[in-house]
């Protein structure tokens, strides 16, 4: 019977683990939400506000983010927060706004889950399910989406190591499900002028272990909206594959993360400076 | 309506939550498991294996902790491994051992659980459960452990700040059980050389904060069992009201952590050690 | 009389030191190195070895970096070793091949300088001095590199916040030298797969708060040839105003760092790539 | 000719330096300051104000620190300061100060050196000389010590590995001193509640490696003067050979770290209960 310490990464050697390795599996994954595929030479853009709030906010919102150039719709109805005092999410209800915008403006929706029970009924409704950087190594969650007939946006822990976050993406591959893309979102480090530090070496170095589609989120990576233009060329310029992106109509009136939420302005701004980056590289937004 | 940022520790003050808080209730809270009391002026001891393997190891192992002078036993029956092809605990088949040995020896038992779905089931095998370190922020299962009729044993996050750690266990208050014991379990540093960095600094910081009882895992916090003595004798000359402490009858051929627990004859030697750190402080175990 | 804690960064708030602020001068600094300007438009860059290891080494290399479009050369004379038993560098010697190679490629050279004994010396051979990552805080050091005539690179500490790192530059304004370049070279954090950590949020991070130049140095923060390149685009569409690259002509027999020194081939062809990429952000190099 | 990456201590194996190591001596070294011996079976404590501020401020403390049983004075008289515009000690006139109340008492004292030029004269005055935490890795300072004829007390980096720690201190041994104490003082980390997370499992680490006497201090380690005490006797129960701490006869009114010096009082009833301590560990103070 194996005797191991995998939990122990500092003492282990960086193995590739077998279903997620390039070894298993030397071309990448194109992974299709809803039409829209990531993997290839198309770089991808996930937009839209952090919580949904409202019909109108998420409407507005959404409408806008297509306008400017998105390819998928993201939006939080179950939301993870540190205080049991904040605000939660709008739940089911939030799930039914994302799935009637989506059927309206035609692009697909990403949404987190957090709890084994939700995982059915949210892929229900979702294109892709998320799961959250707090529930990186919440294995039974894991385990759920690996059974899921949705694809799945795993988020990096912001204290996982590489090898960690390979790990927890072959427990869904394990289970039975291969549309998995991996987000690197900031790790926690001794900084505080930033909320995390976007550790974009990630990238290349997940590039180079597995065939999963990479994508960047600089929204949570820095907490800090002027930020996020910089970090997001950045991002692209390092070959990502994607990029999630807080934006909302109104940030300074957001319940939730408005203080790293581009508003509609500078998204469009911003989709115009990628296009010149991805351009530079041989690739296209 | 509230537009906060508490996810964002660093550029939050630190505020001290209602239920928690020294603030909101000055006397500190007893916490009784089974007729064991944690908080109180005697520092307990938890001793077990990581995991449940077998009737045989886990019977021995029991026995001869309470020989040594344990008051409670630990054991996991669902283990969170990092990878998939670990060994995964026994499930209820464990839990049933554990019952059956504690009921054996008189003494109460902790067991982890990971999934929302199992609370009410390991509930009512268990004396208390416990929420592991990855799951500090699984906000569901801190729900339900909230709603559940058992004390709860949360372990400190490995990347998580003390404040976060504190809002963690305001979850679990919050939604109705106030029985809760904070573990620091040591947190992750660029340091390479232990398993995790042992952060003995927040059992004062936590006992200054909040009027629950705070203990301390020495096994996981170092990842090395020639140190386990060492740093025991730190947390007990530091404050703690108690430890957990990996035991196994034969560490060598341990399914999980075996590199990091006392075998039967070092767990005696350190119980004669912590009794006179104890008295030294005026406190008794 | 002040009491001051300014060593206490975590408790003190982010307070912009005066000399090198934005808001005590709002214009970008020009530094001139030999005719060389860091702070334009264009974006700089700084090639060579690690150490200086023999003329043949030297010369082969600058010669090749410069055909590769570099404009200015790297070299250590003076190397900080962790152990007293690794190749401690040519010295002197080191700076009198460093000066006829300069003299005859016309590329002006930067070296380390680590003993304020040597300051004057190293000062009167090199176009710019470098204060390393392990001497940030030696503030003698700092001082006598302000009362320096020559222009200062001065690197970000492996565990310096932004703001210790301003402070660390303004004991060089301070003491009257106001030709200073700033670099981010990674920060120490839990990851074990790259070397360092490079930040490159410290790029619009500094650039926000002072007028100095910000260049990055992918090949320690990254510790990786391969990973070099794509971390050298990210650091130029982050906006940084130039790169120091090690290129040796044979890496495998380098006395230091050789696993992250690019050889001549892959400079040549980050060089082409680098250009497209400035491009993409109306910058030139 | 050797080809290391020595600098790079997340891919290196932890290999134990020739002298430094227990390997190459078994035996635990003794350093005698002045009559005070370190690493036997006594702990030392020194004791004394961050900086010389004053001769009344020196001489009181100092007086009363005697009184409560410290057995070396400590006190800066050049101080390592984040911002040029902070207190930088009294320089040669503290020394002075130090010298004549070392006479006077009858205790021998340590102070920080930081300039390589200065080693020389400060080691005519004191008895032992401090290597700080900021210089670490100041080479050319850790050779200047190696060389000088007084015992030296090398504080840990903020940022440094146990393996690089004491490849400074074999930098020291290398140069030929092997008087060296060693002095855990914290390290940085993501928590924020303390100023740095004081790694008392440092102490068995480097105990076990080493035959070095091995400190530690609880001032710079927390920040926190009301958690000084607690990490005292935590550091005496893991065994370390002595503590440094701050203590100031006016803490209110210090030009540096008052909020972590003890006041005399306090600096009393601590003695007190690290003797309690150290004679549950079969040692004395």
């Amino acid at each position: 019977m194996e005797n191991d310490n995998c939990n122990h990464p500092k003492n282990s050697g960086f193995t590739i683990p077998t279903k997620v390795s390039r070894a298993a599996k030397s071309d990448s994954t194109i992974v299709n939400i809803g039409g829209v595929e990531f993997g290839g030479s198309a770089i991808v853009i996930i937009a839209g506000p952090c919580a949904v709030e409202s019909r109108e906010q998420l409407f507005e919102t959404s409408r806008s983010v297509k306008d400017g150039g998105a390819h998928v719709i993201r939006g939080g109805a179950f939301k993870p927060r540190s205080s049991p005092y904040s605000f939660q999410g709008m739940g089911e209800e939030g799930l039914k706004l994302l799935r009637e915008i989506s059927n309206e403006t035609g692009l697909p929706f990403v949404t987190e889950v957090m709890d084994t029970r939700q995982v059915e009924m949210v892929a229900e409704y979702a294109d892709m399910i998320q799961i959250g950087s707090r529930n990186m190594q919440n294995f039974p969650l894991l385990k759920e989406a690996g059974m899921c007939s949705k694809p799945v946006l795993l988020k990096r822990g912001m204290m996982a190591t590489i090898e960690e976050f390979l790990l927890a993406a072959e427990y869904i591959l394990y289970h039975g499900n291969d549309q998995v893309i991996l987000c690197e979102r900031g790790i926690r480090t001794f900084e505080t002028s930033t909320r995390n530090t976007l550790d974009l070496s990630a990238v290349p170095m997940l590039k180079s272990r597995t065939h999963l589609p990479v994508i960047v989120d600089p929204s949570h990576g820095t907490g800090l909206r002027w930020m996020v233009p910089s970090m997001a060329k950045a991002a692209v310029a390092v070959g990502a594959d994607g990029l999630i992106i807080e934006v909302h109509n109104h940030p300074e009136e957001a319940l939730c993360d408005g203080q790293q939420s581009l508003n509609i302005d500078e998204f469009f701004r911003l989709m115009t400076d990628l296009k010149k980056i991805a351009q530079a590289i041989d690739r296209n937004i």
